[in-house]
């Protein structure tokens, strides 16, 4: 799709909650790791309800909510961990920038998770960071989050030894470290895209450069508020993150303008694209003038030699030598390498 | 048309009431609805005078004018709310960039009300925000609040619960989603235009796209001074707000954000089309070449062997032996043959 | 005029008052205007020395000073008003930048007035508001101040009941208002040049559009700094400002914001001409090169069969053929009329 | 010089005194003008040693140092004022930006003082403003103070009057007063290449365009960190410079301003040379293929004809008719006519 | 290598010590100095340990590790350095952007070492500033430092005589040196291709030229974000920084405001070559067009006139007159020798 997503929220009321966007998951899914440094437990649900029910109380709770048209998931869950119906609306609407607003009680953090495949497709995870528990919400099925998931089963990093802040820090890590993939593709295809223009410059890979650098325009719009977002998070003065936790956010932070950093790059690469197509089609448009010319200019002359010969005028004295045939072929030779030269001179061949 | 409106606001003097720009409303009328929680009030006046005497007090007021053009409606209007002299001369000159001032008594916002129909039209929108009430002066009848009025009429959502501040709120959030719809618009002709310079590069598309671009540019200003509106909006502390609002106001804020996301990246890809349009002409051009080339490249050797065996030499060996015509013709036929091969190996055939 | 004047003050010591910049008024010419409520006295005199003396004491006094080459006229005037030196080298300056700067007994606010005939002209204009007074010290005669003089003499509007800082707001206002009428010319300007580019695109069309742009570029240079001077005007705490005329200077500010905003679409406007003078060009160069192509397709072939049968070989057996000349005939029409169709399909005709 | 300078500082250690830069002088020369209100002692020496006792101890002391590869002179020089290291491999190192470092007793300010002769060659100099005295390096001999010591020496203006930091803006305020001539030189260059380009756009131009922007690349490096470094004089609250003085300075920071603002104009001016070059190329390129197709548009048609009247066909009724051959004329010369009609009408001749 | 190196640390744990980027040195070498103003001691080790065991404890230590693939030798150093896990990792990951973290115990530098040789080569260097000692992580044998070495084993300079601090910074000079060594270079490049494009323009320039901005792109990603490190470091608070020391560091500062400088001069630069290719790339298709509009529009006169009297008409008076071959030859010299006059005024031969 060329271009970025327009919401057509037009005739809702502001605070009624309603599902904007398309419909990406077939059925919601509820799922709940809890975990402390002992004890592990995770299961999956069909409703809320049952979910909550099933809540042991461990350290540190995490639901993930995979679908967002079941809108009564989403306000069952929400209502009962205390969100404003501001968020839930905000979760709901899945074209939000990244963001992030402190609510005292929880922090609410708005991301797009990216994944690329031939261009980028991209979701909105909405997580709250509250006391002893992370929630995110998803709008489909899949995610960026399964080694973060094993991480928490096998027990190894930290991940098990800290509170939900830090589960909060790894869920984003994750998504962030999965920009640099889909960079690495974007970046693979540029590369490609360069080599053919210069070997062969056909009017649809401007298209495609105009694709890549319209992809490139999506990853920033997703990429640049994340930096902000981060950056509140490392300063916030919230007691929802320990202490420790900021120099972990600090250093997602420094990945995120790292992936700024390349993306800046990406695009100066891109629109250098652009010069490269034109010299090489305008060195192509020149081959082809320069075969033209050669032609025309080597056998113009000659045919009008022989126009000269072929004039019925009664008395012309050439015609009725022994040699004079083979005199103008001999002429008309001359004058033909005498071009060849020239042009040869001239590097036209 | 193409360029931004230019008030010819000369020989005024400041602090004078003269409507600047153009009649859009035949006639001007007043409309007003009063309401609280459990009643409701709303009729269409034809004067400001009878529409003050009608006023029942309740909760809420808001008078909206239609047609600026009876300069006296507004001095009215204004007079009996209190409003600055600067505040009316502003309401008059429809030129205004969006702003806010903070009146004490009231606050004065002014917006642009945008619709797309083929091309941008915007009108300006003025609010005055004053205790219980909210008044508002549109150039024109029709706009985008019956959404609004559909909500106040019903009694859904939380326009009735809440004070004037929230109504006001709620027009300016009309606005802002429409702004999404003039995008979702402007996005469609992108696209389409784009489509279509690949397939037939013309230079009315060119035209297009530079319309396209003024479009845009208009957008940008209605919407970029309203960011910093809406940032000053959130962060009043006038006693007109309440507490609570300022968590909607942000949320307009952020669509705001969001349309100017959309309207840049509108821009990179409009900019994005000339190149496009270069890249297909300079194609067109070649393949013309091409042609040219390929068949003057073939015809001109041919014609020129014609040429030798229309000389009229008395002694030409060649014309005289039995199979000399069909030789030539044999000739003439490899050489075309070559050719042909040539180009087809140069791809471009 | 096509470069931003540079000043040739080489060899002059800071300090001493020599006139920078030409000579645009024959003779000048001292004009005084006094004024309160009830009364209003206007005269014009030859020296400044008469002036000062003819001086009633009214509530404010406004001597405009047009010429700026009899550099003793400044110099009395600066000294009876207690100018510091370097206000009155600036003064003298012409090719200041707008400045403001507050020398607590005065401020002192440098403008450039500008016309547009063809062209833009500016000229500096030097306004020292002090304490019931206001001076103007103009480049040379006429210009946009009419308007207030006629006020002032009508006593309509506010300027009468107000002191020297509104009369010098309202000499701001009438500059500012002039750009509107600038900016008008030059909108026009824009205009009928992009519609020549598209029907007609010819080189002296860039060079417009450059000369456009550096019209433009001029204006900015006088806009730019324009709103720095305005936003320190309405936010001084100097006394020589009453408390309500901020309010004004907002109004001014917000006027000069517009006047930018418009300078700026207007820029990207014109640099868009660019790229439509260009398409144009190579469309007309492509319907120059179709025609070539055409004519040449269609002949060449046809002429190297009648060269064919132009060939002297004593054994042709088509030419003793008795309907081998209309058969001839009618081949080179067949393959004529191929070739138009050819062309047509391929949209070249 | 193409490129701007790179220092090769490479295996120096840092801080050990050593040249770097090309060496401009012949022979180092220490110049001393001592003078206050009523006396004036001016002398040129070859050694720092002699100069120092020379001096007599009047209020203002300036001691002007051309030529800095004989290291040992700044470093005497810099001791007997008591100069840090630091600062004394600044003065040596003569490829700084313009800076004001504030060492307690002494301001030290790096400037960059330039001259136009076909391109712009600049030279560092190097200002220590101390208690009653001024230290000045430069790279060679010849400089733009010439008129400042003219000044002195006749006692006009302020100079002799004020302490030193008077002198020393003096001396700045003559380096920028310079800028303007250089600037004066550029403009008349970008013209005269304008001019030219409309005339005949040879490709040669572009690199003269080029050119001129690597100047102004060059100018805007000296003169961009120039403003800040006036600005923060301007601000000081450095003892060495009495009050007065920083209205001087502000002074010199809007000529710096004025030249910032030529800069940026002369290189938007500069880029659309560009544009202007790539139309009057495309434009000459059109009129060279308009000749070519006219011509062959006009003759092959006839050509043509003529090929067909030379076919050697037995059976050729019109060759016998009486009249053929000047039909065919006629028919050839009515081609002609209407082609040339056809031509005349799109306006290709 | 065109594109930015995009990490794929995608399935570690966020505190994980793994070595991220390529192994770029064999065998991993710790190599420790340590000094103070009389005594030095210099030796290289296998392993952590024995160099621990060997330290002397004279004032400075300085130890630096080659190769970065055996990550047990980083922890071993850094954890009896007391660093953080987070400094080990960031180590460790060696696509960092340069960036200054202060840990109190430490301060925690990120640079990056450039190399040129055809294009940019760069590596990352960690330094850890603590109370007596310097330690620095290279990724590869091999270094800018030799010369700060030959500097502290000879003594000279102020290095022996100072703290770790301004060891720590004189490292941070010798890198920041050789950016200009890589500018130099750079900068020929550019030269050389400038020259080329305007002689010979290729499209393989082109691509010469996008290298070298890619080149430029990745310079400036080292560059810019040092400018913050360099700036944080100077107005550190840390008491690991003796307070001289700040204005060294300020030294290294100017230093790298001018690469960046430099860096943004090029860039320009080589955006102007572009222009310049299409320039000289339009002037050469000129340059064929005109060679063979000149062929053409003489030649196919003449051919015309000769295909007249090649005509077989009955009755052509012209074919019977004695010299009517001759005057066609004469007719056809006037006309060959007018085009010659024609072409020659155009200034097209």
């Amino acid at each position: 799709m060329l271009r970025p997503k327009v919401s057509k929220k037009i005739a809702t009321s502001p605070g009624s909650l309603v599902h904007i966007g398309e419909r990406k998951a077939d059925k919601p899914r509820v799922e709940m790791i809890e975990f402390d440094l002992e004890r592990l437990a995770e299961k999956n649900f069909d409703s809320v309800a049952e979910c909550l029910q099933a809540r042991q109380g461990l350290g540190v709770t995490w639901i993930n909510l995979d679908g967002l048209h079941e809108v009564e998931l989403v306000e069952e869950l929400g209502k009962a961990h205390g969100l404003h119906a501001l968020t839930m609306e905000d979760i709901l609407h899945t074209n939000q920038r990244p963001k992030l607003e402190d609510f005292d009680s929880y922090i609410f953090v708005v991301l797009r998770m990216l994944e690329y495949d031939r261009q980028i497709r991209d979701e909105q995870i909405s997580l709250i960071i509250g006391q002893g528990f992370v929630l995110s919400f998803q709008e489909s099925h899949g995610d960026v989050f399964e080694e973060v998931r094993g991480r928490i089963r096998s027990g190894k990093g930290r991940v098990r030894k800290r509170q939900a802040d830090y589960l909060a820090y790894t869920l984003i890590d994750a998504i962030v470290d999965h920009y640099f993939l889909v960079l690495e593709k974007l970046g693979e295809e540029i590369e490609a895209t360069s080599d053919q223009l210069v070997s062969d410059p056909k009017p649809s890979l401007i298209q495609r450069v105009q694709h890549i650098r319209t992809q490139m325009l999506g990853l920033r719009r997703s990429v640049w508020p994340l930096r902000e977002v981060l950056s509140k998070l490392e300063r916030t003065d919230s007691e929802l993150l320990a202490e420790g936790t900021s120099l972990f956010v600090r250093d997602v932070y420094d990945h995120t303008v790292q992936v700024i950093d390349v993306v800046e790059t990406y695009r100066e690469m891109s629109s250098g694209l652009v010069d490269l197509y034109l010299s090489a089609a305008s060195n192509k448009m020149n081959e082809v003038m320069k075969v033209l010319t050669v032609m025309a200019s080597i056998f113009i002359p000659l045919t009008f030699i022989a126009g000269i010969y072929g004039m019925n005028f009664e008395y012309m004295p050439e015609l009725h030598v022994r040699w004079g045939y083979f005199f103008a072929l001999f002429l008309m030779g001359i004058i033909g390498v005498g071009m060849l030269i020239f042009f040869k001179r001239k590097d036209w061949l």
